[in-house]
């Protein structure tokens, strides 16, 4: 199949091309390097180096055989996604194109204007695009179970069956974010599901918990196809985080109570729902939601899991709460649906001693680059 | 109090201006002229020229001797609105500085971006510009009834309690709309009921039905201080454009079955609302919603009454049914909440046939002014 990656450099996006790849598709990739240009403007680089697009990709082509289609641009130019979609003609979009960074949203006026405005014009170019150049196309977008943020109430695969009054009505699951960043996402899903119904697109939506890992079954043994690691407060999700600090020495950094409780997905398993949500297209008209996680863990518990698996090599790992720079609830309810993705064929990689063993080994090797500076600056809500 | 209206010279904004100026209030106007450009770019305009907005400040002025500060420039860009903020520093806000239409918004991709990137820049503008020059400032943001669409069940105000499992949570009432307008509405109050919590802002937001009307309290008997009118499909709305179209000879356009169900009001309603709403002031922390409409009619029930009414003073009405250029319902369930405002004080100005005829009376003096081909174009969703 014909797939267009936006964002395909990304933590997500440099895998997933792999991935897809490998599997056979044919896969095209557009960035225009934000993520990258956003974390040296904010002095948070990733962990180690990575080439750019087009020499991971040649090096990529060395170890596979496999050719992929690189375009270097904003998609927030109509010029060049539309150049984008009449050269590839996709017959699936993976759009990972967005701001991905709750805290980075909450810096400042300018950082919260441009998550604002990239992630909602990109997908609105996305629609637009999708609509003039290959209406049947199956777009899969990329969400977040933030989107839902923590209700009362159990969180259900996407919709809601509301009884009000002694009538019924199926709607959207309502949303309530805590950030700006999930706000969007939040605002991606009210166009998506305004242009499903008018235009009868196609559309997965996945609302993704955070994801962590680096290793997949497409780079083993080739550091030099790893997606760029971060494990700063801006761009690092928090096991990623947890582990570079357990082999720094640093001590974990808690926010408040750390009773927040998400449900986690490793990098893998990502890659595992994005092939079964293309090889299972949504219908025309339909707009499809997966709650994209396999296991709930409180930001307490992983601390002590990686406390205690750290000692078992030998890293002595501090746990240190610190006031909280976020407005978000510290102990709520939490629990959310996720079968769909199951019922689909998910093999769920779970957060093993084993695999926590092989990230820590990983970055001990990187250990001399941690910069410490970089970790914890207590970006305000 | 200091009253700063965003979009002060529109069909809302100038009559505004001049009620809350005459009730005491020190108004401040800001606007870019986008409605009457779109108007003009889109062959559309209202069926009697008005001034300018520092024109009509003037005449305002002899009339009343109310002084208003204008500000001509776009909201959009943060050197323009902070400038304003920081000279004016508003006590309350009046937010109707966005792209009206919900035709409008499906034209072309030229016209969906637009309203879009000026929708949400405005109002994320709007939020930040309060935060930084007068965060105990009071917020009233114009939203619309569009927002909820047409569900199954009742319609609340703003608010839908819901019982799931055994457990309860209050959500933000669950919104679809059918249009990218209306769209953009949703995704405003996603936006403004994030940053309620994040930062503690005061805000209501106006769930608003179409208005109509032309005659107020502060402008009667000076025409030369109405409101802009359209009749046209983009920007008139459907009172309006049938009463043009009655008073024209042109036979009223009902699409499909015209059993559309909303909540109307008189253009005198809107500013009572509006200076209910700011004599009440949302609390810190709240985002506060109204129902703002005052009597539901179908689109049937509205052109059978404007021909009855057309017949009473001589004019020959016809009723044509066109095929439906939109995807909407065309016969639904409609029970919408709107009591809020009724407990506030509101007195509902209901559509009389004295109304109408008052209406059409004016209307009938502007003819030869009315250009048929504005009438309808059937631009398609």
């Amino acid at each position: 199949m014909k797939v267009l990656i936006l964002g395909g450099d990304g933590y997500l996006g440099w895998p997933t091309a792999m991935h897809l790849s490998a599997a056979g598709h044919e896969v095209g990739l557009a960035d225009n390097y934000l993520r990258r240009n956003l974390c040296r403007e904010e002095d948070v680089e990733p962990l180690f180096a990575v080439p750019n697009l087009n020499e991971r990709v040649k090096r990529w082509g060395r170890v596979s055989g496999c050719g992929l289609a690189v375009f270097i641009g904003d998609l927030i130019h109509w010029e060049f996604i539309s150049h984008v979609f009449e050269t590839f003609r996709p017959e699936a979009v993976i759009h990972y194109a967005e701001q991905p960074s709750a805290p980075h949203s909450m810096l400042n006026r300018r950082a919260a204007m441009l998550t604002l405005t990239n992630n909602l014009t990109v997908t609105a170019n996305v629609i637009f695009a999708i609509k003039q150049f290959s209406p049947d196309s199956h777009l899969i977008k990329l969400g977040t179970m933030g989107e839902y943020g923590t209700p009362d109430i159990d969180i259900e695969e996407g919709w809601l069956d509301v009884a009000h009054k002694g009538r019924r009505q199926t709607f959207l699951y309502p949303r309530q974010a805590s950030s700006l960043y999930h706000t969007t996402k939040i605002m991606d899903t009210d166009l998506l599901w305004f242009y499903v119904r008018t235009w009868k697109l196609r559309v997965t939506d996945l609302m993704q918990g955070p994801v962590y890992g680096l290793v997949t079954e497409t780079n083993r043994g080739y550091p030099e196809l790893y997606p760029f690691f971060n494990y700063d407060e801006l761009f690092g999700t928090v096991i990623n985080r947890f582990i570079v600090q357990a082999a720094g020495g640093y001590p974990l950094t808690v926010y408040g109570k750390g009773g927040q409780t998400r449900g986690y997905l490793d990098l893998r398993d990502t890659l595992q729902c994005i092939e079964l949500s293309l090889n299972h297209p949504a219908s025309s008209g339909e707009l499809r939601i997966f709650n994209q996680f396999v296991e709930l863990f409180a930001v307490n518990g992983l601390a002590e899991r990686i406390r205690t698996v750290g000692k078992s090599i030998g890293l002595k790992v501090d746990i240190r709460s610190v006031a909280n720079p976020r407005i978000e609830q510290e102990e709520h309810y939490y629990r959310p649906a996720s079968t769909a993705l199951l019922e689909l064929g998910l093999q769920p990689h779970y957060l093993s001693d084993a695999v926590l063993v092989e990230m820590m080994e990983i970055i001990l090797r990187h250990k001399d680059a941690i910069d410490a500076h970089k970790i914890f600056r207590g970006v305000k809500w």
